[in-house]
C-alpha cells in the first residue's frame, strides 16, 4: 500500500465544480471513476472509485493547471505508463501532469502551506475569438493603481469581506503572500498567493478591483473594504472563467526573486 | 459607395472551412450573413447577405488571425461603432479586429502580396487539458534537423508534391520567403510565409516534416520530395487544427529584424 499525489490540470467550465456533488458531474468525480477503472483493471481493488482528496475545492467554472490531489493504492504505480493510461482514459478537459510517491503523512489539503490562483483580464475594445478563460474589459485599466489598491491585501487579515455569503466556514483569517496585477499586451494578470483561499474570495476580490476602477474610486477602499469585514462593501463576484489555481505549494512560500534591471 | 477591408479572427474548429458552400456553415457564409444584417438594418441594401472577397480560402478546421476580406458598402461606415456591433452579432468563434476604407482596385486576394501561415506543435509525452489549437507529438523533435529540411523550401519552386490530389488548380509555382520553426518550451511554432499556397500546401509540408523525424530520416528528403513534384513522395496531410493563418501582407514581404545579441 503506497501514497501518491498527482498534479491535476482542468478546464472547468462544463463541471460543478472540483468536489463531488450528488448527481453533478464534477472534477473528482471524473477522476475517481478514471483511477477506479484503471487501479481495478490491474486487479487492485474490488469497488468502482478510488477515494480521492483535493488541496481544496475550486468552484464551478473555475480552472487548474495545478491542482493537487492524493490517493492510496494497494499496489505500486509505475509512473509513465500510469499516466499514459489515466490521460487516455480521462475525459479531454482533464489530465494529470505528474505522479509522485508521497509519505503516510502527506495530505494534499492539509500539507498544503500557500495556493497560487491567477485571474485573466483581457483589456481590449472588441472581443476576440481567440479569447478564451478570461474576462473582456473594454473600459482602459490602470494596473499602477489596481497594484496599489492590491497592496492593502498582503499580510494576515479577516478576510470576511471577500467571503462568499454561502460560505458557513467560520474560519476567515488568511495570510496573503502576494497581490499584484501584471500586464502584458491586453492581457492583465491578477495574481493572488495566500495561505489558503475563502469561498470565491479571488473573484470577489478582482471584482471589487474593477468596481473601484469602474467607478474612478481611490485604490485605498480596498483597504477599507477589507476592515469593514462586511460583505456588502466589495464588489460583485465575478465570472469563474478567469480563474485558475496555478499551484499548490507543500513547502513555505518563497517570494520570487525579481529580474535585476 | 466606398470599399472597405477588414481583418477577421476565428477558430475553424466547428466550420466546413471559410469559403460559402451549398448547405454548409462556412465563415464565408457567416461573415456575409452578419454583413448583411448590420448594413440592413441601416437601410444600405435590400438584400440579405453582403458579398464578401477573403484572400484566400482556409481549410475545414483552420484558424485565422489575420484574414483580410473586402466588400462595398452603398454608404459609409462609421469604424469604431461598425466593429461594436459586428462583433455582437458574430457567433463567438469569428471576431472582426479592424476595419478600414480601401482604394477602389484594392483586392483582398488578388493584391495579397504574401501570406504567413504558423503550424503550432506540442512536443510532450503527456496530452494536456491546457492543448488548444495544435498537435500533440509525443517524441522528441529536433528543432535543428527540422530547420535544415525547412529551409529547402526556401525561393521559387513547383510545389506540386505539397499540393493535394483534389486540387486542379494547374498554378503550382510559389515562391517560399521564410520556413522556419521556433521552439519555446514544449512549443514548436513552424512558420512559413509565401507569396501565395497550394491547398493544403502547410500541412502535407508539416506531415513531411514529421515523417522526417519520426522516421529518422535525412532532413535533405525535404528537397528530393520537391523536386520529384509528386504528392506520394511527400508525408500525410496532417491535422487542420494546428495550422493558423496569421497575417496577410499587401506590400512587399521584408524580413523580420534579427534581435542583435
Amino acid at each position: 500500500m503506497a501514497k501518491y499525489a498527482i498534479v491535476v490540470e482542468y478546464i472547468g467550465t462544463n463541471y460543478a465544480g472540483s468536489q463531488i456533488q450528488p448527481d453533478q458531474v464534477t472534477i473528482q468525480s471524473e477522476l475517481e471513476r478514471a483511477l477506479g477503472t484503471l487501479i481495478k483493471s490491474e486487479g487492485e481493488t474490488p469497488s468502482g472509485r478510488i477515494k480521492t482528496i483535493f488541496s481544496g475545492r475550486t468552484d464551478a467554472g473555475v480552472h487548474a493547471k495545478g491542482q493537487v490531489v492524493h490517493f492510496v493504492s494497494e499496489k505500486p504505480i509505475v509512473a509513465s505508463r500510469f499516466l499514459n493510461s489515466l490521460n487516455g482514459i480521462l475525459p479531454k478537459d482533464i489530465s494529470v501532469s505528474s505522479i509522485k510517491e508521497v509519505p503516510d503523512d502527506f495530505h494534499a489539503q492539509k500539507s498544503g502551506r500557500f495556493r497560487r490562483y491567477q485571474y485573466k483580464i483581457v483589456n481590449r475594445r472588441q472581443r476576440s475569438a481567440w479569447d478564451s478563460h478570461s474576462l473582456l474589459v473594454r473600459e482602459p485599466l490602470n494596473v499602477a493603481r489596481m497594484n496599489e489598491a492590491l497592496s492593502f491585501l498582503l499580510g494576515e487579515h479577516d478576510f470576511s469581506s471577500f467571503k462568499s455569503s454561502q460560505s458557513s466556514n467560520p474560519a476567515v483569517v488568511c495570510t496573503v503572500y502576494k497581490a499584484e496585477a501584471v500586464k502584458s499586451g491586453d492581457l492583465i494578470t491578477v495574481e493572488i498567493v495566500a495561505n489558503r483561499f475563502l469561498y470565491n474570495m479571488v473573484r470577489t476580490i478582482v471584482g471589487t478591483l474593477l468596481m473601484i476602477e469602474h467607478k474612478d474610486l481611490k485604490p485605498g477602499l480596498m483597504g477599507e473594504v477589507l476592515e469593514a469585514k462586511d460583505r456588502t462593501k466589495a464588489g460583485p463576484t465575478i465570472s469563474p472563467d478567469g480563474l485558475t489555481l496555478v499551484e499548490v505549494g507543500y513547502s513555505p512560500y518563497q517570494p520570487e526573486k525579481q529580474v535585476s534591471s
